[in-house]
């Protein structure tokens, strides 16, 4: 397994990626390719590893980095040399079998379709993230590629969530479900009436229209969206944990037998709240390229590198991306049809 | 002041309805006339305050209902003589100033349709929801009256939103912001670019984008919506909270520590899920019917009763709905124009 990493992607780069290189080479003996400054990372792996480099640690020179808060098509075509345009690189020309970067989402996406293109007869690429629900988690695509879509890119949503759940999630025959507004195929507005008449034939677990209730509860396992519900209600989820984390806060200093009560509880508390964190998950993958690209969260540590580089690893023994082709191919690519 | 309210509108039916009166008008002094079947109302009446009918309460029989399952359109049809109907007749007529449900939404809104019939000029009616935010409330509209929408509704809810925050909630020059998944004018799908545009022509304090992040942390008054997206938000808000909920009682029974620390805080934290949930706030309008509308939610107890008969009072004494006929009036109905 060789695992291509921006080395310059986190928000504290590159200590976690170096560190959970480390870890990962250690732990399960893959070949780790570190893309970005090499001074910089020749550095930073002899701070923590001292002038031993691990064997299978190699650094590839990427001058140039994409910083989070850059317009990413611009970035990305100003900056040819950077860290995440050489990992798709290495993908492409066979020497890694997989990517990961915790760097700008839109660079990853734009420089993944520059360099990978999209799997053929993909219509677009799209963004997942694993939600915490009740008693595990469940993953939600698109959260923000494609802010305005057709039924046609939700059908194909659909096939490669389950597919990602199979193969990197181990789920059998996910249960894929359709975010609405009401659990009747009737609802919905006309993007998601159309994409459901289209999911309901493809070969998939569909479950139907899915409301938040349901999806929190743990009904479902994938969940498709487009771009602008599913980001909407991903910062939802976000704003609405952090609220009750700051309220529930409040009350415990509201009183002094509640703040007794708060320091009692705390680790049982705090465990409550990572349980919560959809940036707990490692990584993510941007799905419809033509090979394997893992998106790990800006403010990744160590152990979240590692868990996108494992993610990763997962994809391509499986054979992620022969499966997406085969069954996007076997699929086809529906035109939607207006109601009858 | 007199206010109509159907008295068997919520799940629990007549008693919050019939209590709830009772306490406006001992404290109010207000008429409240009391929609349904008469002998229930009676009884009800009856069992709350003895044989002694407080005098500003009466009862108009309409002896069908709407139960909360039933298909709005439908069951409003074959059901023309139910409360709700009967209680928008009161306000037609000029026999009541406004009118409070806590019945079927649905049925609520096609009724006042029905009857009632929008303020000239508005394109479609709004339902709207009181969010808890950081340190506060905001309202967000449409919540669910509209899943496909047009830039120019969007617009008008804008106006409809500020000038509900300005007369019932006592906001002055409430901050208008638009659901989008970026801050930048330019970030958004078709819908909410063309509604940017048209809202920032608006005689609102239009505050532009705003993100999830944003309103709960309390950085809008209003929050206007399509009301697919609207509505997915506000469950994914609730689907949260509960989880959160959930997950915060499981760590409180995850040790013998923290069970004893949960105790200790449990008045402080029951109090902050209060405060958390959107149901507490007593009713919102139902925006764009040409009469005031208050919705209180299905479960209201008295108390929610009565703080729906105080928005409608509060919404009746600063004349909302001859400052909607105004407002929309000075503003026209733009008709969106495709980007520049």
């Amino acid at each position: 397994m060789r695992i291509a990493l921006d080395g310059m992607g986190s928000d504290a780069f590159p200590e976690p990626e170096v560190l959970g290189a480390i870890q990962a080479v250690r732990e399960f003996g893959w070949q780790i390719i570190l893309t970005g400054n090499e001074t910089q990372l020749h550095n930073a792996l002899n701070r923590a590893a001292g002038p031993r480099l691990p064997e299978n640690i190699t650094v590839e020179h990427a001058p140039e980095r994409v910083t989070s808060g850059e317009q990413p098509a611009f970035a990305s075509r100003q900056k040819p040399q950077n860290s995440i345009a050489r990992g798709f690189d290495l993908v492409k020309s066979g020497a890694a079998d997989a990517f990961v970067t915790a760097g700008n989402t839109g660079a990853a996406l734009t420089n993944g379709l520059l360099v990978l293109k999209r799997i053929a007869g993909i219509r677009r690429p799209a963004l997942t993230v694993t939600l915490p629900v009740k008693n595990g988690r469940c993953i939600m695509l698109d959260i923000g590629a494609n802010a305005e879509c057709k039924p046609e890119y939700l059908f194909q949503f659909g096939i490669m969530g389950a597919v990602y759940a199979e193969t990197v999630l181990g789920i059998t025959n996910p249960r894929v479900g359709l975010l609405s507004n009401g659990e009747e195929a009737g609802k919905g507005n006309e993007l998601t009436r159309a994409a459901h008449r289209l999911l309901a034939t493809a070969k998939l677990n569909f479950i139907g229209n899915i409301e938040p209730k349901e999806i929190f509860g743990g009904g479902a396992d994938v969940v498709v969206t487009d771009g602008f519900t599913g980001n909407v209600a991903l910062k939802v989820t976000e704003a609405v944990a952090v609220l009750v984390g700051s309220m529930i806060k409040d009350a415990f200093m509201s009183s002094p037998l509640a703040k007794m009560g708060g320091l009692l509880a705390r680790s049982a508390i705090q465990h409550a709240r990572r349980d919560l964190d959809p940036n707990e998950v490692g990584g993510v993958p941007l799905l419809g390229l033509n090979g394997i690209a893992i998106k790990a969260h800006g403010r990744s540590n160590a152990r979240a590198i590692r868990s996108a580089l494992v993610a990763a690893a997962a994809a391509a023994q499986n054979n992620m991306i022969e499966k997406l082709q085969e069954r996007i191919a076997a699929a086809g690519t529906p035109i939607s049809q207006p109601a009858a």
